[in-house]
């Protein structure tokens, strides 16, 4: 059958969790955590439910959603979007990402991604007739080379995708680097897709650096996050955009004949949730504490090169001295014969190019790193 | 901005539903019901919230679910899809449809619609890149014109969308119409998409004719339901795919990266009560009773002219010698001065085509019926 996507598989995450499952190893590849979330957010879906909030919603979202939204965005990152009008609920960040793509690039338009990049974004843009236009970050820091980026513009430059703090090698773009971004885009109509999933999870004093606080990146930018990262339900699949209303108005376009609407009684529950800005303030020292944990273990248990996880959930090692297999076979082999699953980040590559670094994701209860770090001590 | 999708606006649903709470009107417009679900269902999404199933499902659906709808295909129109291969569960019916276009519509690629349809079709194939070809249903009564839809095929067509029963027209395609379909394709590679989410609404005794019903149709056709309609909880979005597993395989590739998956605790509560099919086996009379109970009103204290409402939870009425205004002027001045929205039909052809017929959805309260009927009892 000839389709959209002839060379597509499935995805690493949907691979690798399911030979975790079948091995029973320990699952630190798909990026989720193995706890539940706080009781009261259940609690908030049930009265939801029951209050008979269980019909369509609103198409961009409640309106108590929205407003708790932009009332964070306004007070972390100091930019104020109307609820109204430049705030949509999304069912979860990737439903979000193509969204805006589909909105926006037309047949032939070219989207830079910086690769690695995660694995949405390169087909996403093969649907909308887009052409993908792949800029490498510096090999081994992973920071973006604007020597690069500004050589991959041209006047058919449509948008620019920009992940921070970044999946899979838990960078985060500095201010110095925002602002760089924003002064070569300064001349250019070029849009940005900010992928800010990670947004409350930066670690070491270091500070989230929203394309929102930067005036001249807000103004052409869909900034992406997600209910599921930042309140342990990656399986509720709530998310958002914000965007200046021109956007927003062509983003909503293509939400309404996408998935319409987004599920209503999670909705007020995270409304309601959204009250208190206290869980996801707690964030970051919640994951550095778990980060800090799982990279003692390794660099105290195993021979792996530990990169430098500034954000997100994950942990990435070089493990040159450990094995010579390829990433893609030793991430097999290890959930195999090892049992703890990862992700090779040759999934996050267009060329499949393999730099001997794997992905762990340390979003897991406390045991289950420690159980994982028992098994990787025998490597 | 220059867009995909320059021309669109918001639905019509969207705009009748918030012009029906700005005024206070009884909204007999978007459709869905506005009493509550089976609180078992409720109790059913409230346990496995508790038993922490709220991170990523599997891509495709969780198994349980996967296999309940195998089973309840199987029984009610007697073909076997592997629940592992040729099922998956979506983010609505909506969001199946656009996944299916995104999947087999390559740029240029026909798609032939029977107008009137749902709106999300032609912005759809279009985001796709591919050619709509509209084929009008028999002016009147809104039956399937097979000589229109022959001449209308070309070696360009890659698809057809069909929806019975029928939205809006509330008509539903009979067994002898489905095996002229599955003939006039035989010698095609033709897809169809069936959008079938009022599977269950079916009155008088007729049956709902399944492509899954016709072998030569089955082979073809991405099926797509919604638990929404069958459960009254469209708010939850949550509906599905079946289709056979090269279809699918190709439907997957799009669905990982458009939401990737489904609500987790929905999937896992919605497993739980399909087990038992008295539900939707009692639909029909459910709805059948709601049907009677409104056009009865309809008939006795308004001059419409009723259409046959044979399926859906739609009741079509002919304006005629009760205005003299558009069909979309006189939904808004319904709206706004008697207190009562509906849907204008014209919304649902590309060229606004009027035939002076409004749509109505019963899928209410039997009192919030009464309190329209005495709203249109002063027209
Ligand atoms: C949507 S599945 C993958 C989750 C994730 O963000 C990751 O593991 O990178
Ligand atoms: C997705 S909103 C519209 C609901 C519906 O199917 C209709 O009213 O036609």
């Amino acid at each position: 059958i000839a389709t959209k996507l002839p060379a597509v598989g499935t995805t690493i995450f949907t691979v690798m969790s399911a030979l975790a499952a079948e091995k029973n190893a320990v699952n630190l590849g798909q990026g989720f955590p193995d706890f539940n979330c706080d009781p009261k957010l259940l609690e908030d879906v049930t009265a939801a439910m029951a209050a008979g909030h269980n019909q369509y919603p609103p198409m961009p979202g409640i309106p108590a959603l929205r407003e708790a939204i932009a009332r964070k965005i306004s007070a972390l990152y100091g930019h104020d979007y109307s609820a109204a009008d430049e705030i949509t609920v999304t069912a979860g960040a990737t439903q979000a990402i193509i969204t805006a793509i589909l909105a926006v690039v037309r047949a032939g338009d070219e989207v830079i991604v910086l690769e690695p990049c995660y694995d949405s974004y390169v087909p996403n843009i093969e649907l909308a007739g887009g052409r993908v236009v792949r800029v490498p970050l510096v090999p081994g820091t992973f920071r973006p080379d604007f020597d690069k980026i500004a050589a991959a513009l041209t006047p058919r430059t449509r948008a620019i995708i920009v992940n921070t703090p970044h999946n899979p090698s838990a960078t985060v773009w500095t201010a110095a680097e925002m602002r760089k971004l924003e002064e070569l885009l300064a001349p250019t109509d070029v849009l940005v897709i900010a992928d800010e999933v990670y947004e409350h999870m930066v670690y070491d004093g270091a500070q989230h650096e929203s394309v929102a606080r930067f005036p001249g990146l807000a103004a052409r930018s869909f900034i992406v996050s997600s209910f599921g990262k930042t309140y342990h339900v990656t399986g509720w699949k709530v998310g958002f955009v914000a965007a200046p209303a021109p956007l927003m108005a062509e983003f909503r376009k293509v939400h309404q004949f996408n998935v319409f609407t987004v599920n209503t009684p999670m909705q007020h529950a995270l409304a309601q949730y959204m009250a208190e800005p206290g869980p996801y303030l707690e964030l970051p020292a919640f994951y550095q504490r778990k980060r800090d944990l799982f990279a003692a273990g390794l660099a105290q248990k195993t021979r792996f090169r530990l990169l430098r996880s500034e954000g997100s959930y994950f942990q990435c090692v070089d493990i040159s001295a450990v094995s010579d297999l390829s990433e893609a076979e030793f991430c097999l082999w290890l959930t195999r014969e090892i049992g703890v699953a990862a992700i090779p980040l040759s999934a996050f590559y267009g060329n499949g190019f393999d730099q001997r670094v794997v992905r762990f994701c340390f979003a897991k209860k406390d045991e289950t790193l420690l159980a994982a770090l028992d098994r990787l001590a025998r490597l």
